[in-house]
This record gives structure tokens, C-alpha cells and sequence, in this order.
């Protein structure tokens, strides 16, 4: 068996470390880019240049942020009352992309998980605290993974918050919109009833 | 609804005009890049660069190759006598990957498609002639793909090499090894069965 090229070579083995791109994936992209023009594949490397160069940590939230305060901490007409806490930034933008939450969110960089020797040491959580004595939140919504690490956390930082004197709450768990309760696991159907709501 | 990074947004748009990559796995692949050292990312990027860059045709088989005539047509164990002829430089490494076959190869750069209004002329098909003329094969094999495409090219192939009293054969089909009968079309079933071979 020939490799007719060390440069394709190199670039499925780079493409295939990306997550969720495989050999075959990856080779399936490297042709496609073979095909592009140059100011095509040009345009992709530098959006990956210029991502590593430019993409800085919000000072305020820790999400991130093409400045040193980032456009939702910095928004005048967001909700100063209600603060979201999120385990990643990945998070915050899948809530931001639902349009429905308006006020300020926290990354909490983690979550706590014994296991993995992750303790809330590791999290975010010296900032949440500065942050908690100096702004005014009414309410603070925990909006973490429904895991078993993303319910300790839930509880760990629920505690907390108890001297802040804040209204606590977290994201419902329950049936997927559109699903089928034939499909949907036991976990999930017992997690409904218990967070039912009246009509 | 905020956009908090213009980076983010311009390579997750960059990312999800890769074939096989959706804007949720361009947004996963985004954030992978932003936990990576930037010496990781560089090595990313420069294969990227590099194999724009590098990428020559070879000017025997029209195959992918680092120099003028690729590491298969060059090599000096291959077996000169058999030429398999594949749509594309993929399928080439497909079946290179295989480590089965150890003749050449010609790339015919397409199949016939009245539909897309690809024909004949719009292939590989002058290098090929010339190389048949040339070269002295015993036997052409034809490995495109199964579908109405790559048959009607298989047939135009066949009539258009009978001039050069070649052996002309094509790749089988039927059943793909560790398949369950019950579970493959009927098309392919029928196909097996007019393709039996003596055992």
C-alpha cells in the first residue's frame, strides 16, 4: 500500500483529531478543501487564526468575549436582576441562541465531579462570590447538565448562595419538547411528575 | 439575543461549510480549537496551508501526489500489466487501502451524467487513450461506483477500450461482507445472485 502524498497524509491525521470528525470524515474534508480556491481555504485558516489571536475571557462573566468585557455583561438593556449560572461558554451561547433568557449570566467553568478530582476549588466560584456581594440579583437561575456532577453541583452551589439572601432556582427537567413518553427514559418521566406545574 | 464573539461566529460559519459538518459540530469543533495550545492549532492551520500549497496532479494516472508523477506510478514493484480506472483520486486510496491491488491506476475525473449534463468529453478519458496506446496492459479493471452513473460510464468504458483487445473487467457486486440478507436491498440481492461465482 502508497501514500501518493505525505501533505494529505498529514492533514487527515490533523483534520481527524478534531472532535467528531473521523479518518473517513476527515479525508472527505480534505478533498472538498483540495477543490476549494485559495482564497476559499483562506478564508477558514484565518477564522482559526484569528479566533486563537483575538478571543478573550470576559473579566465580569468568564464567558467569552472579543473584548475584555463581553456585549451581553456590557448591554445596557439586558436584565441586571437575574443572573444565569452556566457550566461553560458553549452553554451560554446554546441559551443565548433560544432568545428567551434577557438577563446576565456567570460561567462557572466546570463541575464539581469527586471522580474526576474536580472539587469546587477548580470551579469559577471566588468571582460568583465577588460578583453576588456587589451586584443586586433578585434571582440567580442554576442552568447546569441534568448529571449526576451537573445535580451535585446544582446542590453544592444552591447552598452556597443561601447567605445572599437570593431567590434560587434551576432549569426544569422533564420531556423533551416534540418527544415521545414511549421513548423517553424512566429517569426522566419520574423527573415531570415530581416537577409538574399547574395548568 | 447577543452575539458575544464576531471570531466565533466567523469560524463557526467557515467550519460549517465543511462537508459533513453542521453548525453544531462546527460550534463543538470551535471550542475544541479554543482549549488547544496554539502550537496544536499551528500544526492544524500549516497542514491546511500546506496541502493547498503542495498538492500536484500526477501527470500519468491524474491522482493526487507531492511531485510531477505520483508514488504509484513510479514505483518499481507495481504491477505495469493491470490498470484499474476509478471516478476520483478518493476511491484511489480507497482501494490503495485495501492493500489488495498492486497494479496502476487512471483517474477518469468524473462519471457520465446526462442529467448534470456531464459527458464523455468532460472526463479523463484523452490521457487514458493515450496511455492504452502506450502502455501495455493485460487487463483494465473498471471500479466505479454502483449506482446508474457509474454503470452507464462502466459500459461507455467497456465499448470505447474494445478497439485495444484488452481484457475489460469490473469490480463485483453484491452482497458487502457482513451484511444480513434480510437487511440488504433487493437490487443488490439481485445483483449477487447474477454475479455467483463457482466455489
Amino acid at each position: 500500500m502508497t501514500e501518493p502524498s505525505v501533505f494529505l497524509n498529514r492533514v487527515i491525521r490533523e483534520l481527524s483529531r478534531l472532535p467528531g470528525v473521523g479518518k473517513k470524515s476527515a479525508a472527505r474534508i480534505a478533498f472538498h478543501l483540495l477543490r476549494q480556491s485559495g482564497s476559499q481555504v483562506q478564508d477558514l485558516v484565518q477564522s482559526i487564526i484569528d479566533l486563537k489571536e483575538n478571543i478573550l475571557t470576559c473579566a465580569v462573566c468568564s464567558g467569552i468575549s472579543d473584548s475584555q468585557i463581553c456585549s451581553i455583561c456590557s448591554d445596557p438593556v439586558r436584565d441586571r436582576s437575574i443572573l444565569c449560572l452556566v457550566e461553560g461558554a458553549r452553554d451560554l451561547l446554546t441559551i443565548e441562541a433560544t432568545g428567551e433568557f434577557k438577563g446576565l449570566y456567570h460561567v462557572i467553568s466546570g463541575l464539581i465531579s469527586p471522580l474526576d478530582g474536580i472539587g469546587p476549588a477548580d470551579l469559577n466560584l471566588k468571582s460568583l462570590m465577588e460578583r453576588l456581594g456587589r451586584e443586586k440579583f433578585d434571582e440567580v437561575i442554576i442552568a447546569l447538565n441534568p448529571t449526576i456532577e451537573g445535580e451535585a453541583t446544582t446542590l453544592y452551589l444552591a447552598g452556597l448562595m443561601e447567605p445572599f439572601n437570593i431567590n434560587v432556582t434551576r432549569i426544569a427537567h422533564g420531556l423533551p419538547v416534540g418527544s415521545d413518553m414511549e421513548y423517553v427514559d424512566s429517569a426522566t418521566i419520574a423527573k415531570s411528575i415530581e416537577g409538574r406545574v399547574r395548568v
